[in-house]
């Protein structure tokens, strides 16, 4: 923790929503020097005197800082509200939560929608590409401003995991505990693919207008209601489309014979697409799916991933789900033999689900129980009051 | 075979090109007549004197009637020149090969990009939805016209296999031998959602022109290559990109920071969604995916798919990848016991491969096998010449 930093929250039970000027410019991984970041972030529960008691909770693609309580824009609860809150799995009457929004984001962390102050107009393209290492930089950062030295955990699904990786690679005297769910060290051939035709239906969108669409007050929404169609069926299972939808139809006795969303699927993606352009940027999106693509922990690190966690003291759990194609299995099981090769604290637990990717941040009763096990072990072994019995 | 068949062509050894206008309006299966349709189709061989050898190839979704020889618009070797030739698999020295454009598609076959003679201007969305069985209704018709009465041998992959299922469902007195190969007898919610993303994003084209680009002048060129794109991602496995492209980066020592195509799957990629474009037309992209979404040959049979092959006499060979995740072998094995409840003669071949959909246009030896001998053994019972030995 540098010397010069304040006192730390004490924001009894409510969430508080904020945002941090960085004093100092980020150096990017692509050397690229960054004046004026902000970082947007939301709190839940209080700092413990000891300041051991906090978790950072990293959010994925599309999600933001809203974790718990009512998200500001789509009035619908926070995309983990199923574990973060008093009395929950990350319980916010005994850990003080902390989830920023990445940089490069949408939600109020700098990102390309931003003003560039050197032109007065919004970055756009001319955004520098950002890394996962950047954006655990600039959470460091936040964190330090918050007084905390030590995390207590750092958890996260999908791009979440790739940042939990991250912190206990860069940070791993900062990290007590890891939780890294359905991710991986480094996207893959097909990942990348997916991102790919992602970017270019934003980017064949005339509304994109090269990047500029906010100096000429466009969306590209079609373009980015497409990329987000594209990703979402990567996040479910064939088995929970089928179950979901099967070939059912959508308001209709019979087939129209035309292109109107006959089937529920269609209708549902639609909705899914569209939706998605009133909350999200069309750049950040493509800014933060690179992100993704540029993430390699083995390449960061020779080409051999256990050289990343060399000497470790970090306790890791890793949770994979049977049905997610997105980020299978495979990659996690990875993972751990790396951090077996460096004779790591590790866990891991492959959840039998057919609820695909998405299984992160929905009621998975296993998947609860296998971190809810966790994180209390983990909070008795760091000397953290025990759970209230419910 | 209708009374005024015309004598069988007699054309040693070339592939002919040819055309054929329908005497008589198609009934579709949405009930509109459709009048002056065009058949397109290539044959290679010579029709027997028993009228017994003919093979009838089915294409897939991007596939055409230029099954082997060269293809008029892309220069290379037809989509099935490994299988189809003089000496191959289906060896045009033995038997009448007949492959024809479906209709609805863009290679010379009615579809929509033809001229309604109504309105003096190309089809474009006003052209009727077309299905499956409307496909299986003009191959029939283009087989009285080319003298043929009971086929030898109907086969095909993917949307090929949705044909040649529907042929031994609707025609199965025409039919002596079928292959249907990594297909299924319905779409699954999964490819309805992806076709779905491939139709949106043409759609979400300005140069779509609401379906009106011939008459505008313009080619919706980027919504057609970003569906391409998607689509091609489901045709591989994720291994085969991996042994593909990995994470090698395209032409370059390190990573740039942006938007171009470090990694070679995405300079792949949008090789395959840009070439895609100048052969495909995009409203036919739009009937066609339609035609495969709406199959369902379980459906057509009051929900029992078993009841869609009562008393055939059929003799089916199906076969599925065991990497192929768009049409997976399970798809397969439901065809297989639905075949099994009504004694039917089937035999059946899961191919191991990496190759994911695709396997069945590659070079797989096993899968080539097992063609070979399927083939020989119905040829040695319909009693046509042997195989000349290689």
């Amino acid at each position: 923790m540098p010397p010069d930093s304040p006192t730390p929250p004490q924001i009894p039970g409510e969430a508080t929503s904020s945002r941090l000027l960085l004093a100092e410019p980020l150096v990017l991984q692509s050397g690229v020097t960054l004046p004026g970041v902000t970082v947007a972030y939301q709190t839940y529960g209080t700092l413990n005197a000891e300041r051991s008691n906090c978790v950072l909770v990293c959010h994925a693609l599309t999600g933001d800082q809203y974790v718990a309580g009512v998200h500001p824009v789509t009035g619908k609860a926070g995309w983990w509200s199923d574990l973060v809150g008093p009395g929950k799995i990350i319980d916010t009457d005994r850990f003080f939560v902390v989830c920023s929004n990445v940089l490069g984001g949408c939600m109020g962390s700098t990102g390309p929608k931003d003003l560039n102050h050197a032109t007065g107009k919004p970055w756009g393209v001319h955004f520098p590409v950002i890394t996962i290492p950047d954006m655990v930089q600039a959470q460091a950062k936040l964190l330090d401003h918050l007084g905390v030295g030590q995390l207590f955990c750092v958890i996260g699904g999908s791009m979440g995991a790739m940042q939990v990786l991250e912190w206990t690679h860069r940070y791993p005297e900062r990290v007590f505990a890891a939780v890294p769910i359905a991710g991986s060290y480094r996207h893959s051939a097909q990942n990348i693919a997916f991102h790919e035709v992602g970017r270019q239906a934003i980017m064949a969108d005339p509304d994109w207008c090269q990047g500029a669409y906010l100096d000429a007050g466009k969306i590209p929404k079609r373009g980015l209601a497409v990329a987000r169609m594209a990703a979402h069926i990567t996040y479910l299972s064939e088995t929970a489309l089928h179950r979901k939808f099967g070939r059912r139809l959508q308001d209709r006795e019979a087939l129209t014979y035309g292109f109107d969303a006959d089937f529920q699927v269609e209708s549902y993606l639609r909705h899914q697409g569209y939706t998605f352009t009133d909350r999200f940027d069309a750049n950040s999106y493509l800014y933060i799916t690179r992100a993704m693509d540029y993430f390699d922990l083995a390449e960061e690190n020779n080409g051999v991933l256990a050289e990343a966690f060399t000497g470790t003291r970090v306790r890791f759990c890793l949770i994979s789900f049977s049905s997610d194609w997105l980020f299978p299995t495979i990659e996690s099981r990875t993972i751990v033999r790396a951090l077996n090769a460096v004779a790591a604290n590790v866990s891991f637990v492959e959840v039998i689900s057919d609820k695909g990717h998405d299984a992160f941040l929905l009621d998975e009763p296993e998947f609860h129980q296998t971190l809810q096990g966790f994180i209390d072990g983990a909070a008795g072994f760091r000397g953290l009051t025990p759970r209230r019995p419910s």
